[in-house]
């Protein structure tokens, strides 16, 4: 396990760069500054995926990924083993020119990282530095048009140095014979400092030329001839080293993009969500468009909630009895592949690269680069289950190939979890699948008083997760996340005496179709249609 | 000096109580987690008082206050002294029920932190809560309604202690007798899973009564008759302890308003505003209920920058050549009084309680704890000063009173300076004064094409500050910070081959204006006189 800061990032990165272009998966998890921006974007099981993505959209715009995980799985065919590359990013967005960003956090959200132990210090003094493309553009623009100054006001102890080492080289200047070379320290010196420290010694000393060398400066006397000379070949190198700086995570992102391997998340909506506009581009008004690009960058997706529910599923209709894990979270499943036996033969043995002994599950679950690696763990007992099982559980008896284990799992590619949503999840690469929720429930009261939404929600809640949303007649509309709630809450108000609740169908409980159907007007019968159906698109 | 943490804070509460009752004047100073959330919303010399708050109310809405810094000044007649107890509040927005806060941080802000070894684990795990008027009625209705639940779905670790207490308890109840008690031990635990605890505790065993005891609560065994009166009479008790709790540094916001003490801040317009929102209600739409709210409040208030300005003017008229302050930043300030030959004589000794060493500056700087004490410090320097010339330098020659100080300085209470704004500062309680910055000037293109604002504004920002905005008609309107910075640009300016820039009369350089002058059309004079002052108005 590794921690990449901003200190060490660039000598790791051809590292992780090589970890990366061999890899057979790569798993990532992030950790967020916060989740949901205002209660009015809570979202519900009455939404469609489109009405989903856009409440996510508007809920999240702000939040950032302080933490990202990568575990790079690695395949050795002969040792029938997957070795990992585990890598923890922390990330801080950092200012410069007129990009100064902004973004919200949750408390919520900071309660739950503090269960965990997670170091915010890390984030503000050694977080790496990121740009998405609107960013990186206004940054390219303001260095075409010089406008790159040090213009924050508060920032004196910069303005000081830059000052005191522009005197010391003004007193070395009036003895400096040509080719004579002095040097400005930079320990303890940002980038984006340094960057002003050439740039400022190369406006005043008309004579000299600076070179950036390990922590520190040189700078060299010569003739102003050279000196211009230098000015036109290397004068735009400074920019081009300061935007690599700024750009940062951004750079593996990128490559996690160019190289589209398969990627690995649990419930990673919201990941990729966050990722998309903080690494990439501000996220799309549509829904469709955001669907296509995210697809476009990453077309091999996995989401192991997802795939956790599926195999699940295949397990029970086998064999009712079969005792498969308690729940879907990815700590419960990690656990139960780790401690039970294999559900089949041949499970390659999975590997920590650098030797290191894994921690106790309590202190790391919720670390990035932990909960990355547990996903991909996950994801490999789960995809060779399913290869398998493609292939006949009791037909083949051997290892199989990494090719085999991805061919196994083809079907649930781009398949991501979605919570709270009339869908169970969303496809990355096409049409999203029908609605397996089950239909909404109509509550109305016996006395024909108006429902209290706020009393139905206690209510129903005690029979498992639902939502609750009014007819706009008086009466209320239930969303059941399972059948076994909807069926439940049925059974157990069949003859109530304060409410009668029934599944709901939108011909017999809106008044508007009932007054149409009830209504003796002559209308010739293609209209009444037309708009009986319009009404029944609008409401279901 | 002294952190203050949601740990000590109970304990430390009388202390610090008494500290503020006999306080002579108590000085703040706070870090916040951002400035501006939007350059829209970036002031302007152009800006009337209103339109500096309005701005600054929408850029600052969001941003919390991570440090509050109190140095609580008291006054000792006998040895001429002041001494300060000084405190640092870390301070961090706790979730309950449906408030879970949502801050907006910035970038530079916390780059601006980091420069000065800020401590953000320190804000996140030992931060004090806090709740506004608003939120603090929102968990009362909470309370009220017992909607109080552990919701928070990712919140599993609490809703595992809360079952592993009861399974314990449970067992002991198999064998307990009436009066025999058992302890939930509850150390690491947060107030509010205690609150939960005791709440789920008492619900699931009716013939227990659970009380809060040091790191533990005490479970009894009674009869039910005695537990249900003791639901009757202390049943509340649980909600007023974790309101309490919650409402943490609000208890001190609410104690500096209800003692009405000299309230000393440094450039403390944001930390008012700031606090208001973030301690007492939401920032009031309209400037002036601000201002009487603010005033409420806080009926003396002083500003030692605002302060700075003034006896700086008064020293300088005095004698042209008296050497002063080099500017009216803090560091600067408190530096020249340190170490400077006082100005007047009999200036008290200041102290600080603890008897601690005070740092070097550079190790506490933007500390808020420290800028207050320096603030504090400052402003007994200006208000001895002030009081001992408003008396006469020659004819007193003991020391003042600190009723003598606050006299001396009457004239400057409730002023409070202002950054970018077309007047010098804010009077909290009356009327705002009247502009003391230059008029505007108004620049146009010689050839007669539009000027580019961007231009101009990097033009004349080389002469100071100044702000630049369109006149609508393809010239620029300049507004500079100072009349030197007037002048300057007037003077380089004139014959200028590419630019005009003259001084800007409404009259002269609105073509709306001119056309009506010449028209010739025959309107009743009064109308024209009407139509034209209303031109002024809005132009002006």
């Amino acid at each position: 396990m590794c921690d990449v800061v901003k200190s060490n990032f660039d000598s790791l990165y051809p590292q992780i760069e090589k970890s990366l272009k061999s890899a057979a998966f790569i798993a990532i998890d992030s950790e967020f500054s916060g989740l949901i921006s205002n209660s009015k974007f809570k979202r519900s099981l009455f939404d469609s995926g489109k009405e989903n993505y856009l409440k996510m959209k508007h809920g999240i715009e702000q939040f950032i990924i302080f933490q990202f995980g990568l575990s790079v799985y690695h395949f050795n065919r002969e040792r029938n083993e997957y070795a990992a590359d585990i890598y923890n990013f922390y990330i801080f967005p950092h200012s410069f020119g007129s990009v100064d960003h902004k973004f919200l956090c949750q408390s919520s959200s900071w309660e739950f990282l503090c269960r965990y132990n997670f170091d915010f210090n890390m984030v503000a003094y050694k977080g790496i530095s990121y740009l998405n493309n609107q960013q990186e553009k206004i940054i390219r623009k303001e260095f075409q048009e010089n406008s790159c100054i040090l213009n924050d006001a508060e920032n004196l102890q910069a303005k000081k140095i830059i000052q005191e080492e522009c005197s010391k080289i003004l007193e070395w200047c009036l003895t400096a014979k040509i080719n004579d070379s002095t040097y400005v320290d930079l320990n303890g010196i940002d980038f984006r400092l340094e960057y002003f420290l050439h740039k400022e010694i190369r406006r005043r000393f008309k004579q000299v030329w600076t070179y950036s060398e390990v922590l520190k400066i040189r700078i060299v006397m010569l003739s102003e001839e050279e000196v211009s000379k230098l000015e036109t070949t290397h004068g735009r190198k400074l920019e081009e080293t300061l935007l690599r700086n700024l750009l940062g995570f951004s750079k593996i992102f990128k490559l996690l993009v160019d190289l589209k391997k398969p990627i690995i998340g649990h419930n990673c909506f919201l990941d990729f969500m966050i990722a998309y506009n903080q690494f990439y581009a501000p996220l799309p008004t549509s829904y469709d468009v955001f669907k296509k690009n995210i697809h476009f960058l990453f077309p091999h997706v996995f989401d192991t909630k997802f795939m956790s529910y599926e195999v699940r599923r295949i397990l029970m209709k086998e064999d009712k009895k079969v005792t498969v894990w308690p729940g879907n979270s990815l700590v419960e499943l990690y656990e139960y592949f780790r401690d039970s036996k294999p559900l089949v033969s041949h499970i390659p043995k999975i590997i920590i690269n650098d030797g290191i002994k894994e921690p106790a599950v309590e202190k790391r679950v919720h670390h990035a680069c932990w909960d990355a690696y547990m996903t991909g763990f996950c994801f490999i007992y789960l995809a060779h289950f399913k290869a398998v099982e493609n292939l006949g559980r009791n037909a083949i008896s051997r290892p199989l190939s990494r090719t085999e284990h991805l061919a196994g799992v083809a079907l649930y590619e781009n398949c991501v979890n979605l919570m709270r949503c009339n869908i169970p999840f969303i496809n990355f690469s096409g049409k999203d699948p029908p609605s397996n929720r089950p239909k909404s429930l109509h509550v109305r009261r016996k006395d024909l008083k108006a429902v209290d939404i706020y009393e139905i929600t206690e209510l129903l809640s005690s029979f498992g997760s639902v939502d609750v949303k009014s007819d706009g007649q008086g009466g209320a509309l239930v969303a059941a996340a399972r059948n076994s709630v909807y069926f439940d809450i049925l059974w157990f108000y069949k003859g109530n005496e304060e409410f009668r609740i029934v599944p709901y169908f939108p011909l017999a409980h809106s008044r508007v179709i009932k007054s149409v159907l009830w209504s003796g007007i002559a209308i010739s019968s293609g209209l009444v249609l037309t708009y009986l159906l319009s009404i029944l698109r609008t409401s279901s």
